[in-house]
């Protein structure tokens, strides 16, 4: 198997280019990088390099194949990229893109910049790419191509085929003909598969496929996304409210926002961007995590305030201290528990207003049941360490109390954030643990003070 | 927009199917279902169902359906009703699966049952099976379909039209046709789409695509997704090691192993499995959250251990019990940073053996600055808030040590956990906190404990 994958020419090929350019011998370098490489294997190899070899990279890149390789980039080196180049090197650059990824990559311009590239264009193109650029980056209409081939309902296939013989090329991801009527309305798509193993006699009416919903312009992306899994497509027409054919969306920009949309939850978690440049320089790096760490300094000091107030019980029974990040951490690790399963419902599209009490129900349920269990668990270990059944009585309460707290919070959470056009990925971890410190605290502190009062 | 999708016709039926369950018309909802929709979204129906209404909906699926339906549950949920069928019942509906999908299925099953089932079948069909049985499910082979149409390189592609015109279908996802020798050895692609626009009079060999380079049947899952995603393939052939053809994989299974893999990050990091159960019963979910507080309760009780070596100083300093948390969870949102941004990297082939010195040196200097940064910002509200310069020192220098430890612990830890076969999106979180709390604790403490003597 590994065998197999030593062979392969692209493994072959990156590997020399890595020894070359360790070596600095940057004519070697560059011939591997334009000989060999294809433009997403390049994206690649940028991605993964630290600063200054990815400077230097870059510069060896080929002219002719800068356009290509910046498609493939994530949006944050891309942004850097773009930033070195000015409006005639980005108008030369940008003339072989198909119009989604253009207006994509000029949405990351500034506004003089952007109007500097139109201008730059003859009028066709302009209107082509002005016309994506009118629509928000993250709906149908952002994702949608204009190379759509559309056929009319009363021609025969054959004549379909004599048409499509005329091109020299057909726009990648074809898999499917659109078919529209007099008014550019879409009517149905006739696959090409299709088109192959018909009667050349028959009509494209009789052979079209009527089946497929066409998307509204205005859906957003993760939507698309999930017709698009739904329905295993390939291409899908995009459509204006009045039912006119707009453009098509391919599953290759799909796929981009699947990738990103599953990153975005695991990436928001951390506090992190998901196009975080996981080769961001430091002094980046460090300006980024510092306003993380400072919404979590403000956090921890509620909890700690939350702790002040009981400093006279602590002094009167030390073991208290000693237990009480437990009953915090083991409410955050099952609020975690709650918020991560419906954070993927909401994304998935599994949650609704149908389902949410039967969730409710069931979370606290579970963890009410895995409550009782822990409190047993650990107060006997408390009793067992500080030979004091009182603190074996009041741990038990309060992770009883934080641990079903959190199952309601890690719950309902989400689904108010959202209601708030807030991120719950983003925001959801912290109000979660915030609130599980500050109620693990007070619980157990507060009916420690009554206990031992 | 909104106005667009409530009209919807497949929007409208699931409300109307939902209504008629809630008030109990069976027939209705038996008409909705086998009637108006899709087997995905009858699929999608029943993911997001809890337990009795889903057994309920299952039951009124249409028998003839079932099998499709199947094809698009989640492993859990499949399971559950595969477990609920007799071997004869399951050949039937498993009868028009693809290859693929059968021994993804199959899998999940009894070595008993799959015998069962296996001897229902006809020779060829159960060779077929077996062979993508023989695969490891995450490799190429557990993905690949073996419906692939061949033609060899010296035919003209008057006779491949002649040849497809002769099929009633198409295998779904056929964007292009495998060029093979008489040997069965893969040479090359035959787009269909070329083969539309190509002149009729030329051979195959003069049209094909010999770029693509085939997909060894070894290889893992993540990486075949990689290729496509790279390469933005519709469809890849698989070769043996001697290179002949065995199949070939479709973009839909590897947008699922996509969806998947992102989606085990996430849900790993909460203890979580990718393929839970949205609505899985109480129970259930009660014994597998168990097994994760679990094992959070002993690192809870091993952090407690370090705080219960100082309860001498924190006796005498009681505003330590206060601080104390600060330091620790401080550290773990900085560790939590790099190693999500780590885990990511990995996941995504960005983070080699070439650049992980470059990584570690800008996480452990980002995070130094944000050490000293936060240091004077914590100690000075120490400060303020206890009127105890001593205080303020010891949780600087408490602060700097966690943070700088945190941020090289949460870059190595995840390879290391890679070369051991461990996952880190599942224990690397765990691991990390423990780490960030102990070293927390025990270097506030220590040093608390050294300045207050």
């Amino acid at each position: 198997m590994t065998d197999i994958l030593e062979k392969s020419q692209a493994r072959q090929r990156l590997r020399s280019l890595s020894e070359a350019l360790d070596s600095g011998a940057l004519k070697q370098v560059s011939r591997i990088l334009n000989g060999g490489l294809s433009p997403s294997d390049i994206a690649h190899l940028l991605e993964s390099s630290p600063p200054r070899q990815r400077t230097l990279l870059w510069n060896l890149v080929d002219k002719k194949y800068e356009g290509d390789v910046l498609q493939y980039l994530g949006d944050d080196i891309r942004a850097y990229f773009l930033s070195q180049l000015n409006a005639q090197e980005l108008a030369h650059i940008l003339e072989d893109f198909e119009s989604d990824d253009l207006a994509d990559l000029l949405q990351q311009l500034p506004d003089t910049v952007i109007q500097e590239v139109l201008n730059t264009m003859d009028d066709q193109d302009r209107q082509r790419v002005e016309e994506v650029l009118s629509y928000p980056e993250d709906t149908a209409g952002g994702l949608m191509n204009t190379d759509t081939i559309t056929v009319r309902p009363d021609i025969s296939i054959d004549v379909v085929l004599r048409y499509l013989r005329r091109h020299r090329n057909l726009p990648t991801m074809t898999d499917s003909l659109i078919v529209v009527n007099r008014r550019d309305e879409f009517i149905g798509t006739l696959p090409i598969t299709r088109l192959l193993v018909s009667n050349p006699t028959a009509t494209v009416r009789e052979v079209m496929d009527t089946e497929i919903e066409p998307i509204p312009v205005g859906l957003p992306d993760t939507k698309v996304a999930t017709l698009f899994e739904r329905y295993d497509l390939i291409s899908a027409p995009v459509v204006d409210e009045q039912g006119k054919l707009l453009g098509r969306i391919t599953i290759d920009d799909v796929v981009d926002v699947i990738r990103d949309d599953a990153d975005h939850s695991l990436m928001s978690m951390a506090g992190l961007d998901e196009d975080e440049d996981t080769f961001a320089p430091v002094w980046k790096t460090t300006r980024r995590r510092a306003v993380w760490l400072g919404i979590n300094v403000v956090t921890a000091f509620t909890s700690a305030s939350v702790i002040g107030m009981f400093e006279e019980t602590i002094q009167q029974v030390v073991a208290l201290a000693v237990l009480m990040p437990i009953v915090a951490s083991m409410g955050g690790i099952a609020g975690s528990q709650t918020l991560t399963l419906m954070i993927r419902g909401i994304a998935v599209g599994q949650v609704s207003g149908d389902n949410i009490k039967w969730l409710l129900n069931r979370e606290f349920l579970a963890t009410a049941m895995n409550g009782v269990l822990f409190a047993l668990v650990v107060s006997g270990a408390a009793v067992a360490w500080f030979g004091d059944l009182t603190i074996g009585l009041v741990i038990a309460l309060a992770l009883v109390i934080n641990l079903t707290l959190a199952s309601v919070v890690g719950t309902l959470l989400p689904l108010v954030l959202k209601k708030l056009n807030i991120d719950p990925a983003l925001a959801g971890g912290v109000i979660l643990l915030t609130t599980t410190d500050v109620v693990g605290f007070l619980s157990f502190l507060g009916l420690a003070t009554y206990f031992y009062a």
